[in-house]
């Protein structure tokens, strides 16, 4: 509910004329920065204890305050506040309603805070929570792949260089790469978070305040490691912003790339995967079709992600400090994005979980490529031969095999022996499909006991994160 | 309303399970795109013209659509429609509801068509519509500026170049240059519409259609000017979403630029401009302040449409023909990028038609900077020294000045002739700020006979253009 | 080669030290605007003309310095010029290089010019030229495509939606897609190029000059359309740099597209293409491997060229008038995003012309993805089933397929009927991919009589182009 | 020096044409990744001696090898080392130089190695050691900004919001919000930094490779922390490359906020800082000009930055796994980043350590906007007036103010009184300027107290980082 009573302004003494409307309009923040009542109101709690504490507001006043942002914060969770648009921002709408309810002490809450430090204070709440609600959705997506990929542990799949199949891999290891690239999504965010638990309150307009007030006290009331160093530098700061909706640009760029080969491998020309119906859509007009709309609309999601991103770094560019009105621009860009990422993760991660792989496809797909043709040069090398002499020697037999329409495995000894005579009986066993695969089984490596012992070591890693 | 009641998908036939409840919601683009719901029936009023028209329907079928059509038209307009989620988009919401009035007829028309062709086509006729209505907020900013110009044609200011001041000009021609940069932005958007203009009607999926259709018919009834030439690029063409969004980005740069003068302006340090109170909000701490959060907001705003014009070319980068899901995502940063720039022409033009200037201040801040230092050197000029030589003399007069902290025209003629002997008496009047302005009196020049002859030229444009 | 002797600056009369070696280097823009140096002297020549012609240079002044430019623009292209970089840009290396040849003479060049609307004039000349260029090279590949798409013309392939086969259709058809996006892309090169083509030249630093110049004069003789209508925009307006960068964004967009298309035909999982040997590059360890680097390459730099868009729209952004240092970083990426643009139209045009379709491949791909089930539906249209009742009998019937394994004309008219009545022997011929095809033969349909007919009105507007 | 003999290719085995001049030219990236020459041998020389420690390499070889690599190294730092296009890259240059020198032994180097694995390791070495030079840059900064902070304890400016005069802060206060800036800077690359320093080196194309390779080794030998967990994403991550690109942004972003207040401050309009001569330019045109070149550039330099960064991302989305050649986008855009930032940083820092504050007009300008007024709404809460109210009657003496022209400490007690009874004669003491400024002396607060407190701390922050 939206309401745009006139009434006084709460910082309308000095002025002659009231806000134009358009203006008023123009000029609020309620409809997004509602959002922010939780943390709004955590924050002024913390900040009347701290009042108190000093000796601000008497034991009575502080218990008044604190009761009344409480019945506020009830209201808001049932539904029941009615915001004004008139009231600017959620500050002044739940400031406006505590002094309703509880008189003239209401408006003692306001006294040593400005709201250039009240904001900063509610969206480094804010973005801490998202952060982990976030990390949440990660580790469930990567839980998601560690099942996958020891289902898949030993499931053969082309994998790809210049989308060309390259050499012969396995769906386990495929998932254990998406894997990583959570990991270091995840890393990401926790160092972020160390930044924004950094609390700006008592920063007031700019330069501080006149009263004594302890910026540690509420730094630990509301969860924060420390009080930030320079009040003009607190009220202007906006990186943490910039650096989340940045970690989230990178979580998005990750799930663009895993919704670009989702949907390669459903389309029958690879049928490498089978999405479940329910995670797909029909077209209006060709009855045969089921499209993969879930990796396609996350692959364009990525762009609006990346879109927010440069919104925020435009905002900040070139704004003398310390506060200017542009930073209320500040929140749509974040609140989306992270909307969006989250949104995106629950899904893709349900999706992958409900998939299944065709392996029959899969291993037909290994038959174009020349998938161990490395082997064979490897092979090549082990007999002595200087690596670049063994690529050498392998590509003209491929180059054979392109003309002779035939696989590396289907050519006679004595063929090989025209190419190179130190190739003997002994080559079959390295470019088989399961050799090529075993043999790579190094840390990092594709074979099946090296894709299992990561798949041990990150579970370890999951389950002391969540401890 | 927003209804997300079970029903059948209009796709459904070869799926095996339902859609998932969380896909649905992320799949569902009826949040946004009713926005195009005029659009949307006047594409399908046009389309059942045609198909009559070729014997696909009858004359009762298509007065029946036609009826169903106009009353489901008022039905929105009153907001007795309800829309419902699992209709997915605004396409298959008033499909349906058509169906639902006027029975089985209803579902021939979609018959020749997909939703490819009627998005693309709904979405171009939103684009014309919005032009229209931006080039009209254009036209009244772009008048607004004449009639200060007019008034201000002799207020004198500084003109800076790295904010420093540079040589006297005129208000009024300061105003003229923002009409220009308005004036472009004017003319790149009816670039823009020409190439919207084009209809993709007819162009069903991907390929056309088996029925005879009409696509010249169908492109005059909506008002384009011929029909797309290609069906696989009609239906997967978001270029002219680009484009706009493109040209909205120049549209807000140049209102930033605006912006930031203003707010320079509104600063006690420069006291060039008094805004109007009601354009203008206080501070919830500091008594005194009156903030120009109008212009900052703009300013700030650049930004956010500058991120929809990258979420858009991420967007696009690298799809395949011809539509895939991403395409979606074309609605919102376009919607949006539009809004917000129609919102701020208007509130930029308004405000500034109520702001005064501060001559006297202006013309004090013209005692700082030696600003007729070019006048002095093209004084020499005229005396028969080389420019790069009058320059250096002039650079060595300047730096006296600052020496003895006193102004140009403070110099005694002995002074001057310490310099260069060229220099005599009548130097005075070229040192003038009013000498120095009225001499620039050539096309594009700062003086105000110039000055005059640019407003009437560009009132004659507007006129010719409302015409 | 590049020269830092220690010279007094052209400005330096105001100044008592010299300027910092590292910012010398800083500021200075020699290394990259060298590029613009026949425009360079190009205007100068015009300007001179002009001097002349309103009496500010003699005759034989005049004729010095059009020799003395001629003389330098000669040694320039000889590569006998020596850029300095204490001489900051290709403005004033040039005009202290003309004072060396003529002597004091050519101090008067600068007469009436500021360099804020001599680099304004270089810039826009140089878009010129280059909007050129780059027309002619969106030409040939459209000629090329033109050429493709007529050898091409009956050459089946599966048309895609969502990267699932929808319908079939022609290569050539394709192909012609691509021609309509690079049509596009021409006709926003000359809009784009209207703009640029007003001169700046008189508009002096920022209010004109206080000569008596001829500015329709200079603006003819260097091919410009008119003086531009105000001084202050003039030096301070960017925006030509913008839409050509913003043109050429699109440009990539449309390359990464085609690229992304030749990329998946080219894996074998397509194996739709087959691109020429010298556009491919191999493996340093995988000897069977054959890339498709051009495409990649290509891909990829569309975001080079985005990232230039966002610098540009970044560098304008927020900027007070009229002429600040910021503008010098204007350069580099528009001068870059031409030259990547230019390459890549070049390149992917050449490889076209050299690849070949498979149309075995083509063939065999369409038989999976039930690409005639939109002709089954049109076709229960045709015998009186409302369309959606259609498209839901197809659905069940390609629900059947799937489970049967088989393909829609493999199926008994017996099993037809199951499903509908209405189906009748003759539904065989509507669902053969020629039937479906050929008939699809309206204005922009696949049918290879309309896509010939789309070659033969395309091939005249190039024609007419050329004349 | 670069050169273009024809030579086979290394890869070329199964090729049956050369690559075509033009592609040659396009795919080569030789022309800036031989900036990565020292990374790319240092790479080699651990590769080969872990090859050595495995058994493939035999002592002799493996000290030819060394000695090769270092004589070429030595080669390439004098200038004498002949780079050739052909031999597109890095890698391929100095591994074929080898072979020259060493002669056979030199093709076995490349065994159990990839490009792909050897060209993220080059980058990650390059880029922990740019974020080395980085860390320095940024400390060097901070420490000016101490020593300026200090010297400037306790001189008075105005503190801005919305570029309104909001309350006296100091100019070492002022820095210390830079210090704090810089200091997120500083540790976002120490975050950076670790996710740089993990070894993809032995991940080989994708999967890593046949040899018995010992990664912990090589990982050691090159001082990463570890081995990566995953081939396949080893050779396809570039999130380090993105997530510097990011961090470099916010440096600029920076650095143009610091820009835009020296430039504004720079203006006779604000007057509050004289930068020296040298780090000056001066105009063509106009002689009596001083710009502020660094600083302006710095700013548009910013909108470089963001440009690569966009750049990047838009490069990595929707890419499939693993290596593709659009990679090779990735160091143009990274290097210039990195190259501009560290430039920027140390020309500003330099600017600054030798610009001087002007006292006289910094204290003239903290009479105009009331900055005092949130004192005298403070001095009223201590006298019981809740906070609200305090503010609406401060706002009211401000109006009054206003109207009558004179400042707040100019009132009468008289005038006080009519106000508020509860002012009294000690209200001068609050709302003078040292009074204001010295009471707000918590933590981040503008007191001197409490900035020399944040110096000191900040002292010692420094001296241990260089510990």
């Amino acid at each position: 509910m939206m309401s745009t009573n006139e009434e006084k302004k709460l910082w309308g003494g000095r002025f002659s004329e009231n806000t134009d409307a358009m203006v008023e309009q123009f000029n609020a923040s309620i409809s997004f920065d509602q959002t922010l009542y939780q943390e709004d109101i955590q924050g002024s709690k913390a900040h009347a204890t701290m009042l108190h504490s000093i000796g601000v507001l008497t034991e009575e006043e502080h218990q008044k305050i604190q009761k009344g942002l409480d019945e506020i914060l009830s209201e808001i969770k049932k539904g029941e506040f009615e915001w004004q648009q008139s009231r600017e921002d959620v500050h002044l709408n739940i400031e406006a309603s505590l002094t309703e309810k509880i008189g003239d002490i209401g408006k003692k809450l306001h006294t040593a805070r400005s709201r250039n430090d009240q904001v900063a204070t509610d969206l480094r709440l804010w973005s801490i929570k998202t952060i982990e609600g976030l990390s949440s959705d990660i580790t469930s997506f990567q839980k998601i792949l560690l099942d996958v990929a020891e289902r898949e542990l030993e499931t053969l799949m082309p994998g790809f260089t210049h989308l060309q199949p390259a050499q012969p891999i396995t769906v386990g290891f495929h998932m254990m790469a998406w894997f990583q690239m959570l990991e270091r999504d995840y890393q990401r965010l926790q160092d972020c978070k160390k930044r924004c638990a950094i609390s700006p309150l008592g920063s007031g307009a700019l330069a501080g305040t006149t009263f004594p007030i302890d910026r540690e006290m509420t730094a630990e009331l509301l969860g924060f490691s420390a009080p930030s160093a320079n009040a003009l530098d607190s009220v202007s700061d906006r990186d943490f912003v910039i650096e989340l909706t940045s970690a989230l640009s990178l979580v998005m760029m990750h799930l663009s790339r895993m919704s670009e080969e989702i949907i390669l491998w459903s389309s029958p020309q690879f049928d490498f995967i089978e999405l479940p119906d329910r995670f797909c859509t029909g077209s209006s007009i060709m009855p045969q079709k089921k499209n993969p709309d879930v990796p396609e609309l996350i692959r364009g999601k990525s762009g609006r992600v990346y879109g927010h991103l440069f919104t925020l770094l435009t905002l900040m560019k070139s704004q003398p400090l310390a506060y200017n009105k542009d930073n209320q621009e500040d929140k749509e860009p974040v609140f989306d994005a992270a909307f969006t990422a989250r949104t995106c993760l629950q899904l893709l991660s349900h999706m992958l979980a409900a998939a299944s792989f065709n392996k029959v496809a899969l291993l037909k797909s290994l038959e174009k490529g020349f998938v161990t043709a490395t082997d064979l040069a490897d092979y090549l090398v082990r007999k002595a031969i200087p690596f670049r002499d063994a690529h050498e020697i392998v590509g003209a037999i491929v180059k054979h095999c392109i003309e002779e329409s035939c696989q590396l495995h289907e050519l006679s000894l004595e063929t090989f022996e025209k190419f190179s005579d130190k190739i003997a009986e002994d080559v079959y066993e390295f470019i088989t499909l399961e050799g090529s695969v075993g043999s790579r089984s190094h840390i990092g490596g594709t074979a099946p006991k090296a894709v299992l012992d990561a798949i041990k070591l990150s579970d370890q890693i999951l389950e002391d994160r969540l401890k």
